[in-house]
């Protein structure tokens, strides 16, 4: 029997998350979605899923700043991708593919003994100090570099825009990275598995990931969704229009996933989050819009899909958080990937601790008997 | 039911090879592993693999030709890596992760339709470059461009040692690059479609299966495998040594494969490659001597573990071969990748002609019910 998409095949057991697509209901090491987005600092949630329990130490906040800066090579390959304007998750993955880390030698990190992370913390460290500067170089400015004081999103944001950010964008932000964290075996997190399983490193293991999830069929299509609500620009318009794309076969961005038969926990956590941001300073217009869309648009799945109970996935609210915090869609996929590395990377270490190369089977399904006997190949 | 390694769960259709562990045959597009090896140029062999049948047009090896030359940021990174003295496959890793290839628009790349491979050929044409370039560069000699004129396999012994290799020695090289060009889903090859699986680019999947193939349990140990011949010296001491390793508890390297329960087929193509090439001009002694060894070995694991059917595998006259062609032991696995991307590239076409995403479930093993209750976490 062919299992080609290895649906329901269970290929890991993780102590890292629990997705639960019947109730909806997504659990990250032990905490409830919602619990620990709005909660955590992304460098806790990261502690969390590296060591398996809470508090962490502040000592791993510094470790983490002190390793932002990112290679001269490396600076020399964004260049050179962001000349020939290659896609943003391109650069992300031959950039971090210039670090040179190996596994920490000594004590084995083993989850959930305490493990500071230290051959993990440079590659994560690095991320967004990537994708800050190729976002500045595809617009023509030149990078920033780090800086130490701020925290894993705040110098984020700060790298990108050269100002430091309010606490409420910084909030916004850490609650959009703790939540997409991590998902179970996901092909990104899969993909590091399989790397991690042959005994190779860790880097590998991330660049492979990064690589998977660039496809659109896994990193998912945010920019879209926000297309939508932006076509839609007035609720009074939200049914007409929906109507003609569900009417002229179009799927709906934002709504529906493949795990999730019911509403995807992800999607409030960022919907509250989105709201906080908006009340405080944002365009409330775009954010009541945007809930009039999804109104609209679960009402008008039901009338049209009925059981199909298609409900809106974390692309929705990612896309107007993020629109939210000033980042451009080029941007979306990028700054998914500096959260899920840190659940790659915790992947990995329970890969390696508990390891078995992942090797499945192929079916042959071509011809057999071929012989060389054509006069122009005869032995040389 | 958790199957962490995946074995025996089939996971893609394939008309690229047939792995009969049972019987100990090989397959490559229909043709016996031996009639293709030692028959077709390593240029053919792409071409099969890549169009599903031969004959391939001249053009073909011409287009890989033109291919060859690395960019500056990729020579940028390898002179970086040799510097810190950095392992030769992330070297290569990083290097082809800066190629910008984008799958070709326009017709579709469906297997066994007639294709010229036009977006596959940059990144496999440029591994013989990168390997050769990075082998030069640590030990403090300059790259040498490459030579248009001169095939895949003759191209890369050029850019190696500076001379053009004779007949014999390309021959030798060709045999093992074709021999172990496929597979069925090792684990770097399962890696490239994970990666494509999510509708990401070839690259992507390429840099990917680089990464697994670095692994020690899939790349495997050629090099220890010589070291042992070269420990024994004299076959009038290998019956001795070898039993002092067994009982001892050690591994022989070179013996024994996950899949194959009777001899790996490629260990014959390659010992009658490596018998011809030593024959014709190479240390005849180390040839006599490496098949003393397998004899006695054969011998020892049948008398110690009886039953087992440890058989002399591939790696065994990988070692042998390779070194015959005065490639050093650090060569070994980049060597192999040169092989194996052919068969990467070609299982991307056909994971992208027929598509679904890979994504097996993992199984919750952590706590749960976790609250954020501790005072020092307190909501912001």
């Amino acid at each position: 029997m062919v299992n080609q998409g290895l649906e329901g095949i269970v290929a890991a057991q993780t102590k890292l998350s629990l997705v639960d697509g019947e109730r909806g209901e997504l659990i990250i090491a032990g905490y409830p979605i919602a619990e620990l987005a709005h909660n955590a600092t992304f460098e806790e949630t990261v502690w969390l899923l590296w060591n398996g329990e809470l508090p962490m130490p502040d000592s791993f906040r510094d470790e983490l700043a002190s390793r932002r800066e990112i290679s001269p090579e490396a600076m020399v390959v964004l260049r050179a991708f962001a000349k020939d304007g290659a896609d943003s998750m391109d650069a992300l993955r031959a950039a971090i593919g210039c670090e040179r880390v190996q596994w920490r030698t000594g004590a084995s990190p083993v989850l959930p003994s305490r493990w500071t992370g230290e051959g993990a913390c440079p590659p994560l460290a690095k991320f967004p100090t990537i994708v800050a500067a190729y976002a500045r170089l595809t617009s023509g400015r030149e990078p920033i570099a780090p800086r130490r004081d701020l925290g894993h999103a705040a110098n984020y944001l700060y790298m990108l825009s050269g100002e430091a950010p309010d606490a409420e964008r910084v909030r916004g932000l850490e609650t959009y990275l703790n939540t997409v964290v991590d998902h179970g075996l996901n092909a990104s997190t899969f993909t590091a598995r399989v790397i991690t399983s042959t005994g190779s490193d860790l880097v590998s293991a991330i660049v492979g990931a990064v690589g998977a999830l660039k496809g659109p069929l896994h990193g998912g299509a945010p920019g879209p969704a926000l297309d939508m609500v932006f076509e839609i620009g007035d609720a009074s318009r939200a049914e007409e229009v929906l109507r003609k794309k569900i009417e002229a076969g179009e799927k709906l961005m934002g709504f529906g996933h493949r795990v999730y038969k019911v509403r995807d926990p992800r999607a409030d956590v960022l919907a509250a989050a989105a709201e906080r941001m908006f009340t405080r300073g944002g365009d409330m217009h775009l954010y009541t819009l945007a809930r009039a869309v999804e109104a609209t648009a679960l009402r008008l799945l039901e009338e049209y899909k009925p059981g199909r109970k298609l409900q809106t996935n974390v692309e929705f609210y990612t896309a107007l958080l993020l629109h939210g915090l000033g980042l451009e869609v080029p941007l979306f996929t990028p700054t998914f990937a500096i959260s899920r590395a840190a659940g790659w990377i915790a992947h990995c270490l329970e890969q390696r601790a508990n390891n078995r190369i992942i090797r499945p089977q192929s079916e042959y399904i071509g011809p057999t008997g071929r012989t060389w006997s054509s006069p122009a190949y005869a032995t040389n």
